[in-house]
């Protein structure tokens, strides 16, 4: 195998293949959280997560969401397409959390409906802004049928996992989706959808710290990480849609 | 006289008069930077800021634009129309500078055609944050129709005075706008507009740190505060629209 590093990111190492327009995505067990000011690992994280997203991917196939997915070819590595990742980091949010509370001071599990669609400008040096619709065609990081075109594709991924983690006994708070261009120039849903990348409720809980199935565990030092992703793995790998 | 203190802000004093519905606002001294972190004293910027915010709510009458403005009583003191305030500060930008710069990495003195009309949460606590439109209807902080009003209303009055400062050879950059509603339930425009809620470059200096005649000489320590202020203000009261 003769895999170059492409790019390496907080979360995943991009390696090329043999095959033109095919990459190797390499799940990292390194956890950051607020910019990477704060940094840690934990353990299996890299499986889990590359597992999660895998079985996700698979279920938004055949749900007719084109992805980047390809295969799941060992613990934490996965086959992809290869992109040209669009620079937004689109948030699709049914329950108030995060940094959305903290800049409106809505309260923390406000139901949100319709689901609020948000865009933020991918760029660790700014901090990933919070983009106005304005200020996304001003900066020229899409064009105004490509910002719709991903509203849309986001609303529908919200359809689809909202209802198959409800299936899970989960509820998806909100989750951050990253989109690229194939060779062909068609928008199709990259990156990952993990625990890493989503906030997921366990409705079998109700004290507000317990409940929770994802990154903030990390974020909030509310201990046992691997569990909870554990948990989240368990669910999702024993339902399709 | 039976003048009773309703509201003191950052920049003036809302004080009761004997008739309803009729306010006194005092224009104060006091300058406040970076959500009143670097707090200072202009001297004369009082009287100066009042007296070019009532030349130009006459101009915007003039035009069709309703304002709170009802007459300049003394150097300092403008009567008002009482309004209920709505709690949105309405940003206009011609020229990419301040906040919008730091968030995107939009250069300096980017033109912005059209120009863009954005909402921020009139929120200290909060630290003003900027709103999407989505964000600002789920906060029910107006309605649809309010909304577009306001963006309508905001880009004729940017018509008006992006023209009016031509005239007096300086570039309206960008601007903060507040609206009220008054006892009628109207929209009109209410607060103020001078060198602290605008940002006016000088077209006959080139140099960059020269050139500004509004608040960000006292932001970011320029000097020559009340010079330009006093430039401005003659600036102003020799044109008419």
């Amino acid at each position: 195998m003769t895999h170059q590093k492409l790019y390496e990111g907080k979360a995943k190492i991009l390696y090329s293949t043999k095959t033109e327009n095919i990459l190797l995505s390499v799940f990292k067990d390194d956890a950051t959280a607020f910019n990477a000011q704060k940094r840690g690992t934990i353990p299996g994280k890299g499986a889990m997560n590359c597992t999660i997203a895998s079985h996700l991917f698979r279920q938004l196939e055949t749900a007719g969401i084109p992805t980047h997915f390809i295969e799941q070819v060992s613990d934490a590595e996965m086959q992809v397409k290869a992109v040209t990742i669009i620079p937004l980091e689109v948030v699709i949010r049914n329950v108030a959390a995060g940094s959305l509370c903290k800049q409106t001071g809505l309260e923390l599990g406000t139901l949100i409906s319709p689901p609020l669609v948000e865009f933020y400008y991918k760029n660790d040096e700014l901090g990933d802004p919070l983009l106005t619709r304005d200020r996304l065609l001003l900066m020229k990081l899409a064009t105004p049928e490509q910002v719709d075109q991903l509203a849309a594709m986001a609303l529908k991924i919200n359809d689809i996992l909202t209802h198959f983690f409800q299936e899970c006994g989960i509820t998806l708070v909100d989750f951050k989706l990253e989109f690229g261009l194939d060779h062909q120039q068609q928008v199709i849903l990259a990156d990952e959808i993990s625990p890493d990348t989503c906030r997921l409720w366990n409705q079998s809980e109700t004290d507000p710290s317990r409940r929770v199935m994802d990154k903030d565990r990390f974020r909030n030092n509310l201990g046992e990480i691997e569990s909870a992703y554990q948990l989240v793995m368990q669910r999702v790998l024993a339902h399709s849609i």
